[in-house]
């Protein structure tokens, strides 16, 4: 499906000018970046790069779209012609999904004919910042959840059918195990998962006859949701209960409970003892109820016996952090064959850019095995040993370049990616800022450029 | 497309019992409404039902759909032909789109086999909480900016493609004049609107070559971006150079300067007085940047002298409260011909539910023209004078029997609504409650049940 329209009309307008000016076709660079991580943390996930790849491969404008732009009485018939034509040519390299990257540092770099570049910067944008943003939140809520399984569940509350299932697809990147989404499943082919709703329990006489219902007809796989009635009082005696009438006689096990409301913490230990005194204790504790990585972290301080954590909304919005504020920004143009690095300095200190066509790089120490930081030169600098660079070529004029790895891949390499991140960079508050540098000459260029204006 | 892989996989599991108890074509009746208003706010605006109407329609299995199911071994092969032939039978009713609504009151009720009305609910859910969450932030915006263009430009911070796209047709729904979004201004015929980037300034000489070039393009329709380099310094003396070189000696003006960084409501008194010193009282100040409610109500209060107003991510994310929380529960079952009210009770009270089969009505103060409450009675129960019924019906078993409104139409029909909302209940900071009660009959009956359980 054509898909050019997918931008703001800002990017059209400008290319009009571009167009009349004869420099639609003049080199440009752009870098796309964010300038703080979410809830403050020490690390962000990349995402969106698979979304990207797709995007680019069906970029154009058809017959419709420049029926559409005609009738805004904004443009020339022989820019809207030449859009008709458009063949998407530029360079992109990007840093892999799944790789851990830091604020200020080019996640992605566009080179290409000056109008194609800023006509893909909305859609650009969109797809990494919604992609990095769920990433890195199933991230932090894997870690807060110390290596217990967490399920994503938070269709229902997805900003729209498209956050719902490739926000599924990013959590399960970064991080959870599977999600509820079956057309995410479908898609991707990974686990879908879930348990049972209240309602399943209200269209029954009783709890009692809902979960032995549900027993009779799934018997490896009872997990109960038993708060409908009362948490203590009634779920778990009746969940008990039907382990013991339908299910032991059948030499299976109730597989897990869910509770779903109240203190958790409280409840869970509570649930926990009457398990174990009923002799169950490989049955699991299932909790949900709007949780993130902070009320996970204090549930499992607080010493909660839990095995596996669904969440919904907060991680499929990133509701403490919803935003993540990825940029894109010109940082060069060629004239007559020679880069001109391009600054924007702006009334805000933090919206200043860094200039030039520029790579980024990172190293590790060898004693540790850990990240030691990462470096943005000049792409025409010299790597220094030992330093690696982080993108990858994606596009090159306009062919796609790269094998996009499986989902499988992503996943176990976002794995190790965060497993050469030290602790005190991951920890969810007051993490260790990460090194990101410049090199003296991307330094010095970004001082006299500052300088000057 | 076939869309009801939109859903969670509990959905089909708890189908699969249905199905094998025989009970899948039980009458059962659920109600969405969500439990608090986002922000603290006074009032929401719900949407979602032009979206809905779409999923319904599209309601089935396909092939390669049932070809998944069956991979995962968890459904019988009854079952699955069931799925594949199923044909949507429920009936539906919703408060319009761009209705005033409140925590608490049913905003869609499904009256339908037990099977389809389970299976539907995820979809429903996400269509319902994320158009009535923008729409609503969009009205809360729009309001701070006391009658001030709102113009929507977040599509590049948006949650994916969906949230771009729909988003801003919720947000013109809920209040702003257009969107930047090319193709929600497409496939809705909504107004595109736009200014010019930095890379734009960048991406010339000098900001004045810029803005020279753009205006020699589009003379009629010059807002230019004014921060790139120093707003005061550099900015507002260019952007008024070109007006006096370029559009006056044609009588043209410049229409507007986009403040985009910076403490707004200093720039924008200093580029009034500025604008106004150069003879250009007519020139319009446009400002952006991270605006959300609470900034436009301060800038505005210290005096800032904004025109138009641009807002981005803090919109289409819904930043300060991202989660609208919406739920659908169980409120009864059909036994024997009888409608047979249910309730979930929960260790949480604030998840206690309300039973029945219901209608939500609203009445007027005849004095002021004012809504004066709303009230949930039984579906049976007589109307009381005065009292207008709110949900229309929509589908009648799976027939489409609703004409939805033009866009055009669901604006005006949101505006009419707020306009009938007391002052007191709009205010963005603690407002006065708005009445919701039950009828004595329906609050008798919840009380005995709650008793009773």
């Amino acid at each position: 499906m054509a898909n050019a329209l997918l931008t703001d009309l800002y990017q059209l307008t400008m290319g009009q000018c571009y167009f009349n000016e004869n420099k639609h076709n003049q080199m440009a660079y752009f870098d796309a970046f964010f300038r703080r991580i979410p809830d403050s943390g020490g690390y962000a996930v990349a995402g969106g790069l698979s979304k990207i790849v797709d995007y680019i491969q069906h970029f154009r404008f058809e017959e419709s779209d420049i029926a559409y732009l005609k009738s805004l009485s904004k443009f020339s018939n022989d820019y809207l012609n030449y859009l008709k034509q458009l063949t998407f040519s530029c360079d992109i390299s990007a840093v892999p999904d799944g790789t851990v990257v830091f604020a200020g540092e080019p996640i992605l770099t566009v080179r290409g004919p000056l109008l194609q570049a800023q006509l893909i910067e909305t859609a650009l944008l969109l797809y990494l910042n919604h992609s990095t943003l769920i990433a890195t939140k199933a991230s932090r809520i894997c870690q807060a959840a110390k290596g217990k399984a967490v399920m994503e569940f938070g269709a229902r509350q997805a900003h729209g059918e498209y956050a719902a299932t490739e926000g599924a697809l990013y959590a399960y990147i970064g991080g959870c195990v599977g999600t509820s989404c079956v057309q995410t499943g479908k898609k991707y082919g990974i686990p879908v998962l879930g348990t049972m709703s209240h309602s399943f329990v209200q269209s029954h006489e009783n709890e009692y006859e809902a979960f032995k219902q549900f027993a009779e007809i799934f018997p490896d796989n009872c997990i109960f949701v038993v708060d409908t009635v009362d948490t203590l009082k009634s779920g778990l005696p009746n969940a008990i209960r039907v382990h013991h009438e339908i299910l032991q006689p059948q030499g299976k096990s109730l597989k897990g409970v869910r509770l779903d409301s109240g203190d958790l913490a409280v409840l869970s230990k509570q649930a926990r003892k009457m398990l174990d005194d009923a002799g169950l204790p490989q049955v699991q504790l299932v909790v949900s109820n709007a949780l993130d990585e902070f009320s996970i972290e204090r549930l499992l301080s607080q010493g909660a016996p839990i095995d596996v954590l669904g969440v919904g909304e907060n991680l499929i919005t990133a509701q403490s952090s919803p935003v993540l504020g990825g940029v894109y920004k010109m940082c060069a143009v060629e004239e007559n064959g020679t880069i001109v690095p391009k600054i924007k300095i702006s009334d805000q200190p933090a919206k200043i850019t860094t200039p030039g066509f520029k790579k980024v790089y990172r190293t590790v120490d060898p004693a540790t095995g850990l990240f030691a930081g990462d470096k943005i030169a000049f792409h025409d600098e010299a790597a220094e040993t030992g330093w690696k660079e982080l993108h990858v070529s994606v596009f090159s004029q306009g062919k796609l370049v790269y094998a996009l790895p499986s989902v499988k891949e992503t996943k176990d390499y976002c794995t190790a990616q965060k497993a050469a991140l030290s602790e005190d960079t991951k920890k969810l508050k007051d993490p260790k800022p990460y090194p990101v540098t410049l090199s003296p000459k991307l330094s010095e260029l970004k001082q006299k450029m500052l300088g000057k204006a």
